[in-house]
């Protein structure tokens, strides 16, 4: 019996439960304040653009105000969600503090004038910019900081989508490729809870999806009491949407490299960048891949929104010409994150999916939605509990073979080249 | 760019995910089938044990009867759950295909004659013994023999409760405490939801627990847009949920180490153990204790299903009762799983919690239910999906709140003395 200090070790628990909720709390505060913060100005960014439609031809200026804002004061902040991961597989000069106001600015100035870019790398650098300040004046240890930087991120993906579950298992799993390591759960779980309702509180709503495809089904085999029909559809599915996420990281990987390699001067960089955006707005005929996409400006755009509906107007190619204009944003040195285009390539790719192969478009549109952002991050668990956050539960059989599936295809590598590969997904 | 062999990369996968499906098959098929007749032969042996109640006094000889079966036939099969787990870790000697029939068998004598224990270590040996058939019989590497007996594990788990998102998490959750590695993910998925699907095709059909509370609050603090309260007492219930499921697995292990110190016989073990349960059915006054307990021979009597609801007849200490019955009955020799009971415990503590601490008393018992069972085998995440599996997304963020609270509070070892402890919960 090795069971006698276990009283004990009870104590140890309420005491680390105790310890970590009161150094989580500041985090969770700032972090949730700031992200409501940075929401409500990306929404007016977004509703700026819209109104004033000749702010897109300053993008390439934009660009230049971003380079030169990171160059006077950014130091290793430029790395961005990579500089925190790599500082907790390894502790190092810390996060600067910084991170959090620089990324807020660029990324609201990179929306305002028609980049194509999300927000989830600027709220998890928030939350980690947040937690290595916090830590460091709390004088707490390499290894305490670590875990506040983890916290940091569930934060701050936890409070941005209004997904605080997703957020905790965000922050675990998005460190390594194949593995789990449970050790920041419970800080992350606070962290992520208290920011979430801290950010609610300064009166954000996140916009809800619904997906009312409830899994009736007329059985293909009437025997099986399944809808075998629809299971390959979603595995089907599920590979182009892994494959699409693969696509999108390889490309954002290759254009940085390309633009590095063959523009020297460095500010020109974002120039270029804001010069394509603004020829691709041309040759698409529209400016709906502007922006985050979660809605557009006409009511019946190419939007996230729209891509649920069965009734609207997006192309068969919608979900590449965002990859393309958002890889260009982003690979370009503006600001902002990944996922919400993520979300839009994943929607509007399962809306023509479900198109082409006669499934239920918003069930489709959802499972896109999750499953490339579950293969461009190889998150696949925080994605399939993000479904469930944002769409209930009726269909969770589908994000999970969604979102695993799409985790098998996307490769050994993801848009955030610091994350570690621990278990290879696959044996050659 | 590393990125040269990455279409070649994606075929690879393909055909992973065809070889693998076609290797899962045939487990998932036998899986499926072979608890769709251990969950019949369970129903049925449920009901004669309530027709014929003389048959709990045949309880000791039983348990001799199940002692003799293993020592003729079993080998190391008895150490079943823990057999497949070491066999996963470090390939041995192989999973016995006698494990299969002998713990199926033996399971339903248990519950028969009022042995007080569960399903799922019987459908995860069936799982794990199947595959280790099919594995040998196909000739497989040691590796994919490892990998077949996961899938094994979460046929088994996920047809046996018809859960199978939590079934393939299970799987690769249980086998470590504080980290999930991810080699299997897939091939785990398939399995899960085949078997799933070949066991309700048989026409089983599990049980259905409502929680109709939705999570609509009266705020405590108006400025926050959420019940505080009910957050702590979620909590305070998570904390009592994780030393539940610590005692239990402390007690468990106890009975078996002090019945084998002070009772020399072998044989005499089980039957020592079938009077003890007999005598404490007179000392309770009732036999809502024995069997599964999922429901109750009368109506009204303490049973899991009952827990969901206010008005029954569940004390303040029928959590403990059961964690004894169950205690004895799998310390002492019978067989059977141990969640349904982790189950039961979880439900009436949360039902009385629930009246203690004035919450919902269906939305505590559905805590309960999953967050005992988290803590006593170390599987947080599993357990928030068995959540959304079986009682809907509304109250998710609860789910994970009390599992993830459990699983901090329960110590570092569960019932499965074969879990390896990877990554510490806190540190000291």
């Amino acid at each position: 019996m090795k069971q006698e200090n276990k009283s004990l070790e009870q104590l140890t628990v309420a005491y680390q439960l105790l310890r970590w909720t009161l150094l989580v709390l500041p985090v969770a505060i700032m972090v949730g304040s700031l992200v409501a913060l940075f929401l409500w100005l990306l929404d007016k960014a977004t509703h700026y653009r819209f109104e004033y439609g000749w702010l897109l031809y300053l993008l390439p200026l934009a660009g230049v105000l971003i380079y030169w804002l990171y160059r006077l004061g950014g130091k290793n902040a430029e790395k961005g969600n990579n500089l925190i991961m790599d500082e907790i597989h390894q502790p190092g000069g810390g996060v600067p503090a910084r991170m959090a106001p620089l990324v807020l600015l660029t990324t609201v100035i990179t929306h305002l004038f028609g980049g194509s870019a999300g927000r989830e790398g600027t709220a998890v650098q928030i939350g980690g910019s947040v937690a290595g300040w916090i830590g460091k004046k709390l004088g707490l240890t390499a290894r305490d900081i670590r875990i506040l930087l983890m916290t940091g991120i569930a934060a701050g993906f936890g409070a941005v989508f209004g997904t605080p579950i997703a957020g905790t298992v965000f922050a675990l799993e998005v460190l390594a490729i194949g593995a789990m390591r449970y050790d920041a759960l419970v800080p992350c779980l606070i962290a992520a809870v208290l920011a979430d309702i801290v950010c609610s509180s300064w009166g954000i709503s996140h916009t809800h999806y619904h997906i009312l495809y409830t899994g009736v089904s007329s059985s293909f085999v009437p025997f099986l009491k399944t809808d075998f029909l629809l299971l390959v559809k979603v595995i089907l599915a599920g590979v182009a949407f892994g494959l699409t996420g693969f696509l999108f990281s390889w490309m954002i990987h290759a254009i940085k490299y390309n633009a590095n390699a063959y523009i020297k001067i460095p500010w020109l960089i974002p120039v270029v960048g804001g010069v394509m955006v603004i020829l691709l707005c041309y040759v698409v005929g529209t400016r709906d891949y502007l922006g985050l996409g979660v809605y557009s400006q006409s009511p019946d755009g190419v939007s996230i929104i729209n891509a649920f509906s069965g009734t609207s107007t997006i192309s068969d190619w919608s979900w590449l010409w965002k990859l393309i204009f958002t890889a260009i944003t982003l690979g370009m040195g503006f600001k902002g994150g990944e996922v919400t285009p993520l979300f839009f390539m994943g929607a509007t790719l399962g809306h023509t999916l479900a198109l082409l192969l006669g499934a239920p478009v918003d069930l489709f549109a959802g499972l896109g939605f999750i499953a490339v952002f579950a293969g461009a991050t190889n998150t696949p668990i925080a994605c399939t509990l993000m479904g469930v956050e944002l769409f209930g539960a009726n269909n969770v059989l589908y994000y999970a073979i969604a979102c695993f599936t799409a985790y098998y295809f996307s490769g050994h590598s993801g848009i955030y080249s610091s994350q570690r590969l621990v278990v290879k997904k696959y044996n050659q």
